[in-house]
């Protein structure tokens, strides 16, 4: 079985090419060191491979079932969920103040790729846990945080965001769950929620002793009503079961079954049915209001950010660890000869030594390494946001973070993927088993290009917000920085420099052809196009700065030829797709608004 | 549900842009016209509807589990099976001479369509009785027709292809089963058979009272041993029960447990173990021999071309379905309104209306019903290449169906699962539950790059055998086909004539630069870039000629509207695509040679 990470890279990304000491070297983190990463690095691998990787077949052939008392998953989840808290990853990214361990963001996501690696269905409890948390530890007061947030530190509790509604996925300005007023205690204002909600992970399950789900739900006008739009919305804490263990009025009305990704139960919840549970003698689930009444979806798009590059590295590491199965598979899997060899005499050799399984392998380390970069790199932009020691440093490394970050949900989704898809080519029929883990792994990752805003909605945030409306400001900054980048190319990287600097321009015309387009929805109807075709050109500049600093890198001669070939394999194969996505927008096709329903 | 197969398209593809009538026309089809084609169609619509579609996640659920009697199959199977048979489908594309209905090969698949859309996994069992069945009809003696022909025409009876073994997948040069000769009997020249075979679908089950086997196996040589290469290769009938009725020795070793699919049973099968069954008192299974010794893989190949077609059927008919369901969802799901609507107290707009549904929606068109096009062309080719009225015409059928056959099982293979995993992304978080079709569809159909030879062994076909062995010669006639295309394309469509003239110059250069690699292994290591431009090529001229038959069919004017943008959107959207895959051909990138294993 392979390693979960090779760590040689792992350390080259976070030291060589990111520079964690400059990270490490502010005030904030003043206990943390590059030897103290090494030490959680090797506590996250180690928790990973005892807890997690053992489980991951097992969570998806015994998957989740629904009885009278609720979800239940395999008694491993327990286990994984609280060795995962007990090594220290539930408390690691939050400030010391708030019980954390005061990692940065950056540390912290390169630990959560070997839990991705090995069980991203068991991780997933832990993750939603940490992005729970860091919503409470940012809005909460000092009651709700002592209450809510310090059991899921300790992984007793876990946790959920509950945004979603059948009727209302992707917009949520359409939700229909109903906050009712009901008094205010020493949790803040409290009020009873009404409403369903789908599509929540982890919503119920009996691996961890309470549930506390964070609703977005809609505070009704004085005339009663739920105002359209997003205004309304507030975000409230409603726990399973109340602080002093009375059951609350939440019921789990059903399982999705899932292609994968199974270990993770995803329900549809009812928020006060007053059937079941009546808790403090009446219906409707009691809850808290976490910030300001109106202020859901601000407070949940502050942790837009870091769920979305979450998500990208869940896709990341399915990916990675089918690439890394697919190398092995190919190394000790005979098969034909050699292009050329016609001696049907001579033995088998392995399938690595075929040009197109090495075109495969290629791929999908370009694909699945730079994807990593990618995650690691916007997560480095998290802690600069915020830790940057110039207010001019953190703006710009927020306004660099909301650009790439479509592309860190998306681009992993897509291409990580497609590594997965790749690796079962790589084992032929067996990789089509579910005997093999690249079966599983392709199954799993399948899931992440719709949930946390599907590819469509990244697109459309990328192009609308994020360059149209910021008048090209920020992609002003990345193309002057990738501009920055291609001038230091090492000199054999020299065409791969200036396909970039290609690609750039290739998307600033793009860019000027949009503006003209006239209407929005012109504007926006080749959305997707111009996300795919940014998407790669972002990877091209990570796989161009790679390149660069793997000149003076610790890795060995073979893994620097092979980082390499798969930077020189991304721009010979890769980049010119960029052209090809960014045709029809050249062209002002208007074929996605033009076309009528009725044509299919 | 939608409409299982739009029989207006099916119509205009066989009779508009086919010209049937052209085939119908010819002596040994007087039986058949126009109208009895389209009342075979109704009943295949019918019988695929009520014996294979209801079904359809059923056997998907129930997955074929093994005991000591074998594999057993949902019951319903044996039913669809009988039905098929019944219906005359089984027997319909051999002459009448050998018990058929002697319908041509392009209406044949066009029947086989609705059984491939109804339920592909339980269509398998029937399609591989055609393909057993074609061999024996076209190799077989009297005595080998009727014993093992006849009863599998009678729906009684199923066969298989029994050709990889554990070892040896792609390289059937290294199979080790062996052969030995024990006599001649009525039934021809016998063989006791000793290996084990691999992957062998529908291997084994309780669905059929018999199971025919088509073995390959070394003859050993006076030496005793095994020659290397495909020269000692011999085909073999191997029943699992003797024509009279004993229990041969062919065992079931196991099942592979797959991703989807899952209706097939896909089986290791055991020859000549000795220790279950020792039919006619001693071990070995008992087999007999078609055709010459040494020419099992001449006999195979001689089926290829139309299993190979069958498999791209497969394929297309799951991505076909995807759409077909993707376009009913997306016509019914409110969500969400008009990019530039800001009345957040409109309604909700059906998905279908939103810029990015319809351009997902027209890439799922343009994949699925190109890929249909695309498939019935190729049967077609395989009529004319049997019953076109001269020679040369004959021969150019012959050819051109040679260069096209690896588009035809790689292209659907490749584009109708990417429509299959665009109708999950129509469907959002539903779409990745396994309460919609379109979950099991994209499963099943990841099979179909892998099977038949991937799409790796294809391109070494295409690029290899089709293109640079044959001087260019088939190329060379598609092209100037192409050209002829492109000078009859409508007015409307120059831009896209000129386009696709573009693209086969750009395959002519991409031709002349492989020539000019010097080894093998250069001219081979971007094979499957050659393949990937090539197929979309294939496709430009399907989908300009579909646009050009349009002008003049009989179905709705929004139908032809919606052709003729899926038409369009390939050209816009795909068509660039062509270059990018070229590009590194162009630049003579060794990446796939030179790259080391020890790299990754």
């Amino acid at each position: 079985m392979a390693e979960l990470i090779d760590r040689s890279l792992l350390d080259f990304l976070l030291h060589d090419w990111l520079k964690l000491e400059d990270v490490l070297a502010r005030p904030g983190f003043a206990e943390h060191s590059r030897d103290s990463v090494g030490a959680m690095l090797d506590t996250a691998e180690k928790t990973a491979t005892t807890h997690f990787l053992p489980y991951f077949k097992k969570a998806d052939r015994e998957e989740p079932y629904q009885d009278e008392a609720g979800a239940h998953v395999i008694p491993e989840v327990r286990g994984a969920i609280a060795a995962y808290a007990q090594a220290g990853f539930a408390a690691a990214p939050f400030p010391a103040a708030l019980g954390g361990l005061g990692v940065p963001f950056v540390v912290h996501n390169a630990a959560m790729a070997y839990f991705n690696a090995a069980n991203t269905a068991l991780a997933a409890y832990s993750m939603l846990s940490v992005g729970n948390a860091g919503i409470l530890g940012e809005y909460g007061t000092p009651a709700q945080i002592e209450t809510f947030m310090a059991p899921q530190l300790e992984g007793r509790w876990t946790g959920t965001m509950a945004l979603s509604e059948p009727q209302a996925g992707s917009s949520l300005a359409d939700i229909s769950s109903r906050a009712m007023r009901d008094g205010e205690d020493e949790l803040g204002p409290r009020y009873r929620i009404f409403g369903t909600k789908m599509w929540i992970s982890a919503g119920d399950h009996d691996a961890s002793d309470n549930i506390v789900h964070l609703v977005l739900a809609k505070i009704p006008g004085p005339d009663g009503k739920l105002a359209p739009g997003t205004k309304a919305i507030s975000i409230f804490i409603v726990p399973k079961f109340l602080p002093d263990g009375e059951r609350n009025d939440v019921v789990l009305a059903g399982l999705n079954h899932k292609m994968g990704n199974r270990g993770t139960t995803n329900t549809l919840l009812n928020f006060g049915e007053g059937t079941k549970f009546q808790p403090r003698g009446g219906a409707g689930a009691v809850g808290w209001r976490v910030g300001e009444a109106g202020q859901g979806l601000p407070i949940m798009f502050r942790m837009m950010n870091e769920a979305r590059i979450g998500v990208g590295l869940g896709a990341t590491m399915a990916g990675y660890r089918g690439f890394r199965l697919a190398v092995d598979y190919a190394r000790v899997r005979p098969q034909g000869r050699p292009v050329g060899n016609r001696d049907v005499a001579s033995k088998p050799v392995p399938i690595i030594e075929h040009a197109d399984v090495k075109r495969m392998l290629l791929a999908c380390k370009a694909y699945s390494e730079g994807a990593l970069a990618l995650i690691l790199y916007c997560s480095k932009l998290v802690d600069d946001s915020r830790t940057a020691p110039g207010a001019p440093e953190r703006e710009a490394a927020e306004s660099l973070l909301g650009l790439l970050t479509p592309v860190a949900k998306t681009w992993p989704s897509e291409y990580a993927l497609a590594a997965n898809d790749i690796a079962i080519q790589v084992h032929g029929g067996y990789g089509y088993t579910r005997d093999f883990d690249v079966e599983q792994l392709y199954r799993d990752n399948r899931l992440n290009p719709i949930h946390e805003g599907t590819t469509g909605i990244q697109a459309l945030d990328l192009l609308g917000r994020k360059v149209l409306r910021d008048q090209g400001r920020a992609f002003g900054e990345f193309a002057a920085m990738v501009g920055c980048q291609a001038d230091a190319a090492p000199d054999d990287f020299a065409p791969e420099a200036a396909s970039l600097r290609a690609a750039i321009a290739d998307l600033k015309s793009a860019i000027e052809c949009l503006r003209a387009a006239g209407s929005e929805a012109d504007m926006m109807g080749n959305a997707t196009n111009f996300l795919s075709a940014f998407g790669h050109t972002v990877l091209g500049y990570i796989w161009l700065s790679i390149a660069a600093a793997l000149t003076n890198s610790a890795m060995s001669a073979d893994a620097a030829d092979g980082r390499r070939a798969a930077a020189r394999y991304f721009f010979a194969f890769e980049m010119p797709k960029v052209a090809a996505w960014l045709a029809p927008i050249y062209a002002g096709n208007r074929l996605t608004v033009t076309v009528k329903g009725s044509w299919f």
